[in-house]
């Protein structure tokens, strides 16, 4: 601390520079102190200084006066100090007492609104009376960054964590700060659906979903089974009027077929995708808070034609449609019995398979002929089926 | 800003040094994050780390909790974070949530009484769950030291001007920053009093005097005359209830004589100083809030006897006392004249010295004689006075 304020005296003038009748003096440290020419003794006259200070990023400056004495005159158009951040003209003093035209800095502290700050003093040719000066002193600020950005673009996803001289971001528990240092991703591309049905939702539904993530969803099911996606109608992607979802955005791949991306607030519905393996895939930007979306999947197998029932015959179960691993069991009527491709069979079963065809071609049901019997089950050779 | 922050992860973990089994990390940064082993992963068993971390002085540290799990046990007696400021225990933690005996951070942001912060975590040998552990920030914070500081001793005499990392004093206009940085002093040196009669106060009376200043209030009048001094009955000089004005006192140089220390709250009253030439010096030193002292000094001049009156002749003026510089003009009744010496004169005038001598015996009234005159008027040859 107490070299700290030995220092004070070497803070003053760091570096001066001469431009013609002005000087210009920069500042460079955290705090310092300015003052008329002989302070506190009168201020000659014909005399133009000006102070820049500067300090780090991060850093505004505050500026308020200890002393003023300045000659006045009408609009301070003699003597003066202004004060100045870049090129906006923040104040303007002289005299002793502000008045309805003129002003005195009094107990006001100048806030810069960026991290320079100049004070400019200029005395005329003549001073009917002496004037003392002023003397102002400077310091560096520290702004919370976590208070002051309103900018939703800029401002961290989850915490905020200020600091004197800067800031950083962090995000909650289960969350990763993107590399972008603001937004707080999920680790959301580990989940694969092997069970017939499911459901799923964007991380944190119905809340917003995270940002700067791409999340992959992966449905794998046997061959043979199809996978339909049912989007719920709770939906909402961050969307665009005119182009087509250029921020967040969810796809889906079944097989060659690519169908998407979506977004905004109207649910794809119900999607048949005709693919066992079906990849979902969500990307959110670094902003946005909207809602997500839920799918809640179902799968469903190849369809095999209704077979013909064969005269004297019946088929068991008998429904309106069959799906992939369904069988049929084929019996015939007393006093018939099967007989495919030469052979004779007391039941026959057929099964749907993968390609939506049946196992075999159901047999025939012929009158019996007394004297000879067999009792041998059978399957068809490509596709046995022993019970 | 951004520079900042990707430094961030290149803080935590600055120097780290392994002490038998429990492991010490030192952070010298302005700001960091301190977590428990594998965060976000549970912590391993059988582990102590102690993080130390120190900001420069002028600064604090505030410490909070973005996340906290840790397994419970009575009094956290198991696995805990402790925070120590050097070694004051300043709070132990465990938990998942605050109980009668155990307590977590929540929302609690501690404070470093000087610049020094240790925190401290433990786990036993066993979890009967996995805990996911805890997540801690820090960050240096400025001391206003112009609003802590309340030691009158240690604060600024006029004006503290806080800055981060420290402060600085100064002084109202008219007032010089004392060596010591913090009081102000006065230029109260620079008065000498020629004329006969004057005033002079403690600087501001009768508001407290200035700290840390030697003053000299010089009288000077010419030689005959004496110096009178009156203190004012408002007298108030910083004293000591034992130790004989060891803080501030009033001495008073006339000729040989040095009279005082004074101090207290009783005046010294009326001094004779019996010179024409005084020096009053006055030293406060740097602390006390005492109102000071005002002197009227008055001149006296040397008495001289009342000289006898001539018979047959009277003196001009007459008085019970005559003082340095007075005249006596000595004149005869009718039909005397003047003698002395001889010498014949219509009048005569003697003048009291600086020594408290007249200037000449007084000259007697003889008879005239009328046939002679004389119309000279003359002085004694050592004080010729012409009139």
């Amino acid at each position: 601390m107490d070299l700290m304020r030995t220092l004070l005296p070497a803070i003053l003038c760091y570096l001066c520079i001469s431009l013609g009748g002005a000087q210009t003096v920069l500042l460079n440290n955290m705090y310092g102190i300015v003052h008329s020419p002989n302070f506190p003794e009168p201020y000659p006259k014909e005399r133009e200084i000006q102070w820049n200070i500067s300090v780090p990023d991060g850093y505004q400056i505050r500026l308020y006066f200890m002393h003023f004495d300045i000659e006045p005159s009408y609009l301070c158009e003699y003597d003066y100090v202004k004060v100045y951040s870049e090129t906006e003209e923040l104040a303007v003093f002289c005299g002793r007492e502000s008045t309805d035209t003129e002003l005195v800095p009094a107990d006001e502290v100048l806030l810069s609104p960026g991290n320079v700050l100049s004070v400019a003093f200029r005395s005329d040719f003549s001073n009917e009376e002496r004037y003392s000066g002023f003397e102002a002193h400077y310091s560096a600020v520290d702004i919370d960054e976590c208070r002051d950005k309103n900018d939703e673009d800029l401002a961290c996803d989850h915490f905020c964590h200020n600091h004197i001289g800067g800031y950083y971001c962090s995000c909650r528990y289960g969350y990763q700060l993107h590399s972008d240092n603001r937004t707080c991703k999920v680790e959301c591309s580990d989940s694969v659906f092997t069970e017939h049905s499911g459901q799923f939702t964007s991380a944190d539904f119905p809340k917003p979903y995270p940002k700067s993530s791409d999340c992959l969803y992966r449905i794998e099911l046997e061959k043979g089974f199809l996978v339909n996606l049912e989007f719920d109608d709770s939906f909402d992607i961050e969307d665009h009027p005119e182009v087509m979802c250029p921020y967040d955005h969810i796809k889906v791949q079944a097989g060659d077929r690519e169908l998407g991306p979506f977004c905004g607030d109207r649910s794809p519905g119900r999607i048949q995708t005709e693919s066992n393996i079906v990849n979902i895939l969500f990307h959110s930007d670094n902003s946005g808070e909207n809602l997500g979306w839920k799918i809640t999947y179902t799968a469903t197998s190849s369809e095999c034609p209704v077979p013909i029932v064969p005269p004297n015959g019946h088929l068991e179960p008998l429904q309106s449609q069959y799906f992939f691993k369904e069988h049929i069991t084929v019996t015939c009527d007393p006093g018939y019995t099967l007989q495919k491709d030469g052979e004779k069979f007391e039941h026959f079963q057929i099964q749907c398979q993968t390609d939506g065809a049946w196992s075999s071609s159901a047999p025939i049901c012929e009158k019996k002929e007394s004297r000879r019997s067999r009792s041998s089950v059978a399957s068809v050779p490509t596709d046995p089926i022993m019970h």
